[in-house]
């Protein structure tokens, strides 16, 4: 089957769905034309679709065979990455004065969400490098800038990020790698690091590591560590990078999926120490990390929508095909294509709706953090900033559970086709399940939503967001479009359940912290629900006052999110609020 | 990690959750006592941890090469086998005149567990073979059935079942394989058969194949489909089974899991024709592979119930060692093990709770069928049928949903770790994602249960079932177990929320058989939900009053389902009546 981009509704869920035409006609981005915008969106797609989409399952099957410390990617993906670098893809929100061509955030959230729906193996790659620049350009100093921005701004050079070892995950404080000071004002660095994403491979000629490690003299935990730049080559005295730098690529993974994409341990200075530039201030290298993961939480949250996507059409496409049994109201003596079932067409609709909820809070995620760059005034940018920082964790950990909710149910449609693995259902499912996992699990994500973010302005951040949902959700019911009456009021039932919860947590977050703890992934899914319902009704509402080809559709899959899915966030709101405490006190059922 | 199968539980669950107790207590079962019951628990859980669960890994990476139509097991395979057969495992509740042991269906149930915890690509050739000896017994001629029944009651020999052909998956009425009568009174098949779990291997001598195929003179659709026993190896003149039938393994499949099991394209009669044995009458197949199918779908349910234990025991194991960040009230400078983290806490109890439920569901379905067989009157035989009959979709949809939805979970709580293969967790998920799908869809098992299942005796049948889990939760409120009056709050509005479903699934049925279509998946968790609380609490309150050992796991594990759980059978009954219209609306969405 030929998987394509949808760029029409990618478009759509830009420009109505997340407030891209409002921030066009605003003039915030003086160049930025709808025009622009579709060209952007096309090419995008296209190549997506034709040069990387075929090579998906090549990377699933090849994998990067590792010998000697060499990395060789899947065959075609040197050539794919080629052709991305050459169409500008890597720098496309970056700044200008980098060598960027300074469009939104939005749009390079939808073209990330496009590489990632045509092979995730091959997506994962940019985000890391994408981190790398974020890092640079907000933390590096102007010489180090100068040197390597422009190359990882082109895609020339690639970038990674280096946090895990293996007794710190997802607990930074323990991380032991170190660095020592030289004379020079470099480092030598030592150290080994776990699950580095494209630590090695042969896309390009250098690759440019962060790597966090601790000086000698560090505090314990994490204000001790630091962030360095530690390239694979390192420049001679005649501006060629051909000096290799102390580390190498100890071993590849083996893993359940994304096997295009090689994971490595990378061992730093093992001989005389890997020579590493510092980024930002020495023991403030968290501050920068967290620069880089939040972008990338972003992305990976695109992941689970990409990878949602992908799913959602392979199975749409097997239902149409595929004959068994007669649908009700069937005529004729021929089976239906299965897509006439009722179950099979909840199981569509429900990826779909799923998938489509997932995309709006993601871009509404970049738009805030398009808002906080290029707002009329601080105080617009800063409210948008919070608005960032809110949607983040739910845009990372809300998207990359629907991808593997519709990933798995992509493979049920296909019934025993799914399970075999040259259909290919089954590797979207494999590929899927390691975004809820990597750039923090959603555990991690929860906790951050429930902990940092929902205190934001003594609670301004949250209660405002919620405020607007329910403006919008409003309009649903004083719309004229048919069916539409009660899809509003579930909606509005969802939100009144997120205010229900945030009330609770907020109230519970000094009082009782354990069970706020407790409570913060059914909170997540919770927020998810609400704001992706709100978020497809802005959408349709959008649609239909603009006459939009597509509205149809749009009001459907509204009204299907409000009444077959959104009820589950009043059962949500109880768990959040009434089942912190056997969670917590079930200790001899864990024993 | 090494896994230990939990007699305990499993004894717990049968005796004071479905009913194991009273049955012994009754006397339907004149031999079996509670020490023989405990003997048999403990003999086959030390044989599945020790002898088989080993095997489950080398089966995932060995797979089962084909070369020539031979299919090899995997390594230490055949010798595992053989020791089964050695202990009498198969026979366990097989009748006496056949050679069985003639023990309750409950324990049969029981060991089915415990074999697919220690390997479900193992445990999943058992199940087809149980399938065969039951068609026999039931349907197959005096004649016959000496032939075949002993030696596939000792496991000396092996069934299968062929349905699939590659356009007859769910909808059997579409089958093409032929029989041709001969004037000897046998067959002669001819066809394809597809995903035919066992099809081929070397565990056994023969292979007894059940075949579903068309007589030339059948009615279309499935009225015209007769059942088939089709030995690999045909008697000679001497009594040994020493002529090779004209049948052939064409190629086995690449799958996702359980790669220890080969699921293979068998083609019958490329020849002169397989020779095959009616079993039951001409154009009745469908009835005897029904009675196949029922025993399979509970023995799948199971299969979902084991491979939660396995992904739960394993998660439990890894969240005790692994250590990373300070868990609230945490005291010194040591990380914690993740298990004291909130978080991590309720994944633990949420798959611990799951697998629990789904547990006692699938022992009350076999519970019932004991019943069906072994009550002291027609009337408490019939009625437990039905209740049998009600259960079985259940019991196989709601526990492979729980079987993917633990392992999903299980490898969450390894983070990073979870994600590669050589951890074992994700083996788990690729493994538990078949269940769902075969032996019927669990989309068909919904179907089944809101179009068949609900109406028996007039709808008595669940309002029966639905009146005794009420009384149990009951029970709770008025107990003086501490921390369980809210819970059983909870699981009464889950058991309200059932009523109301059933009830609109009853008014639509004849008004509007597609709404009832459309809202079957959502109504089966439902019920799964409500009939997991109830018998969590019945289980809870047994064990309370005996003083068991384990009460308090029990009573807490029963609270935190009740109330981190069981809020979702609102939502879900909302979803029911409610989402219903907006599925079957939303053409445009899907076009």
């Amino acid at each position: 089957m030929s998987f394509r981009v949808p760029v029409q509704e990618i478009s759509h869920a830009l420009r109505h769905g997340a407030g891209l035409d409002k921030m066009i006609s605003r003039g915030l981005f003086p160049d930025l034309s709808d025009d622009l915008v579709e060209a952007v969106l096309e090419e995008a797609g296209r190549f997506a679709s034709e040069e990387i989409a075929p090579l998906n399952r090549i990377g699933d099957q090849h994998g990067t065979p590792f010998e000697n410390g060499v990395v060789r990617t899947p065959p075609g993906w040197k050539e794919a990455y080629q052709g991305w670098v050459d169409g500008g893809w890597m720098g496309l929100s970056a700044s200008p004065e980098h060598g960027g061509q300074g469009l939104p955030l939005m749009l390079f959230a939808a073209t990330t969400e496009m590489w990632n729906q045509a092979s995730m193996a091959f997506g994962i790659g940019p985000v890391l490098t994408v981190g790398a620049i974020e890092a640079l350009a907000t933390h590096g100093s102007p010489h180090l800038n100068k040197t390597y921005l422009p190359r990882l701004v082109s895609g020339e050079w690639a970038g990674t990020m280096n946090l895990t070892e293996p007794q710190a995950g997802s607990d930074l404080a323990l991380l032991r790698t170190k660095a020592e000071r030289r004379d020079d004002g470099t480092y030598l660095i030592r150290g080994q690091k776990i699950y580095i994403t494209y630590g090695e491979h042969d896309l390009t000629d250098n690759i440019v590591h962060l790597v966090l490690a601790r000086l000698p003299d560090a505090p314990e935990g994490t204000r001790g560590i630091s962030l360095f730049l530690v390239p694979k080559y390192l420049p001679d005295g005649e501006g060629r990078f051909s000096i290799r730098n102390d580390l190498r690529c100890t071993g590849v993974e083996h893993k359940l999926g994304i096997h295009g994409s090689p994971t490595c341990t990378m061992s730093y200075g093992e001989g005389e120490g890997a020579v590493g530039y510092l980024v930002g201030e020495e023991n403030r290298g968290l501050n920068c990390m967290f620069t880089m993961m939040n972008n990338a939480r972003l992305a990976v949250g695109l992941q689970g929508v990409a990878i949602a996507e992908r799913a959602y059409q392979q199975a749409l496409a097997y239902a149409r095909e595929r004959r068994q049994g007669k649908a009700p109201g069937a005529a004729g003596g021929e089976p239906s294509p299965i897509i006439l079932h009722p179950d099979v067409r909840r199981n569509l609709l429900t990826m779909k709706a799923l998938t489509g909820a997932a995309r709006i809070i993601c871009y509404e995620t970049a738009h805030a953090l398009d808002i906080a760059r290029h707002g009329s005034d601080d105080e617009e940018r800063r409210v948008a900033q919070e608005r960032a920082n809110l949607l983040t964790p739910v845009a990372k950990a809300f998207s990359t559970d629907v991808g593997v909710e519709v990933a798995s149910l992509g493979v049920q449609v296909h019934g025993g086709m799914g399970f075999i693995e040259e259909t290919g259902a089954a590797q979207h499912l494999r590929d899927a399940r390691i975004a809820p996992i990597y750039e923090g699990t959603n555990g991690i994500q929860a906790i951050d939503l429930v902990t940092r973010k929902l205190g934001q302005s003594d609670g301004e951040a949250v209660r405002s967001y919620i405020a607007e949902m329910r403006e919008t959700v409003a309009r649903l019911g004083t719309s004229d479009l048919p069916g539409l009456g009660e899809a509003g009021e579930r909606l509005a039932a969802a939100i009144d359940a997120l205010e229900r919860a945030t009330l609770w947590i907020t109230e519970h977050a000094s009082l009782d912290p354990a069970q706020v703890l407790a409570s913060a992934t059914p909170y997540l899914r919770l927020f998810g629900i609400a704001a992706g319902g709100a978020g497809l009704a802005r959408g349709a509402l959008a649609a239909a006052e603009a006459g939009a080809e597509g509205a149809r559709a749009q009001i459907e899959l509204t009204r299907f999110f409000a009444e077959a899915i959104a009820p589950e966030a009043g059962a949500l709101a109880q768990i959040v609020t009434g089942g912190a405490e056997a969670t917590l006190a079930a200790d001899a059922a864990l024993a």
